[in-house]
């Protein structure tokens, strides 16, 4: 038995992932750690889980305070598989990342890094996901380390709000120009199909923020050499269209 | 060329599924229509996308005002290809379903129908998801027509706001006792995770509505045999936090 914090950390990019192995040493100094993450890469798994498969699991790694585990599964399915299988006690707090890739604006809604941290919040523990707007398989994570220790350290000590999360984006710099806690840009992916072949293709394109201007978007703190910090919320409900749809679509 | 508005239909239970065979039949009744579905079952794929893979498509079925073609990806992928790669205008409306199974409360987060209609949603097309709280692959949807009718009329006539979709479920009921437009509800899937030997599982669970008291959720209305149209926006920020954590965790 420990008094230490437990941490569960997943990710989309695969167990061996450089960003995740970095995570796992941060929050080391935090608590007691075990990692559940897919056996290789998952990006744009999004919230998406695997119930026609068999999902099989392997212990990687035994020590004092740590253990790894690849499992054949989505991130969702990772973070179902240790809540709700390989825990004995609900963990403090569930880290996903760090996800070599950003995940900001409508990147959201295809990540499995976040998918990772919904799937917590979903069961009520506090998550936050981190990710790096890199295209670099290796890379320096120094510059991050302190805002994610900080951010850590916060939701271990305060929890966070009721079916909300945190998702932490970095700009590659070598030194942040500051932290900001900042909505999701309005954006979209462009040009996403490239001919591969008679009927085949694959997926490219570029993403386009929709309000360059804005300068409290996370895409905005990115572009500028800041951390972004954005509050994300489980429920997607538009409250603020529901009256004017039940006296229009209702009336026929 | 034609006057007529131009639909395009996807799933995430596959081209081959009864409930995406009426949603055709319907929507042929409002313009023309265009199908870019998975080439088999696709559930629980959220807004997960093919990065890694060659997506491949075949058309099935081509005849005046109807074109269907399966496609190797998930949900998310055939509306991307279709927007990005077959369709030479923009769609009028995309409709996705109708699914064998409720994309109600947190299941919206897991959900290949609703990720097509988010998709769609990303790139400003109005789209709707449309489910049904069933078990079986074979039902009878002709209590749901008529709402499926207006719905979509109203969307084709209307358009909705920027940045959100309608995300409607029916109950199993050989009569609706009416609409609701409702949020979705609290909820959480339970023992989700069943040993299937050695290092190995199966997802199963059960659903739990965290609020059945609450009259004003999209499972109330199920569990009272009304459809519900839920209006669903992509921005998943949570202002509401947003103040409270600058002024917390930025200060260290």
């Amino acid at each position: 038995m420990t008094n230490r914090p437990l941490i569960l950390i997943s990710n989309d990019d695969g167990v061996q992932a450089q960003g995740i192995k970095v995570l796992t040493a941060l929050m080391q100094g935090l608590g007691d750690v075990i990692v559940v993450a897919p056996d290789g890469p998952r990006s744009a798994s999004a919230c998406s889980i695997s119930p026609l498969s068999t999902i099989t699991i392997r212990l990687l790694m035994e020590e004092d305070g740590l253990k790894v585990y690849q499992c054949s599964g989505t991130p969702t399915d990772c973070v179902k598989l240790a809540l709700d299988g390989l825990l004995t006690r609900k963990p403090d707090l569930v880290v996903s990342g760090i996800n070599h890739g950003d995940n900001a604006s409508v990147s959201v809604q295809y990540s499995g890094t976040v998918g990772a941290a919904l799937e917590a919040c979903m069961k009520q523990v506090p998550a936050i996901a981190f990710s790096l707007k890199t295209k670099s398989l290796q890379c320096d994570f120094s510059p991050y380390e302190e805002v994610i220790m900080q951010t850590a350290r916060y939701v271990l000590e305060h929890g966070l709000p009721q079916d909300v999360l945190l998702n932490v984006n970095f700009p590659e710099v070598p030194v942040l120009k500051g932290t900001k806690v900042c909505r999701l840009s309005r954006g979209a992916w462009r040009k996403e199909m490239v001919e591969a072949g008679v009927n085949a293709y694959r997926l490219s394109g570029y993403f386009e923020n929709l309000e360059p201007e804005a300068d409290d978007t996370d895409y905005w703190a990115l572009d500028h050499g800041f951390a972004s910090i954005t509050p994300i919320q489980l429920d997607m409900t538009a409250y603020r269209v529901m009256e004017r749809l039940r006296g229009e679509i209702l009336k026929g």
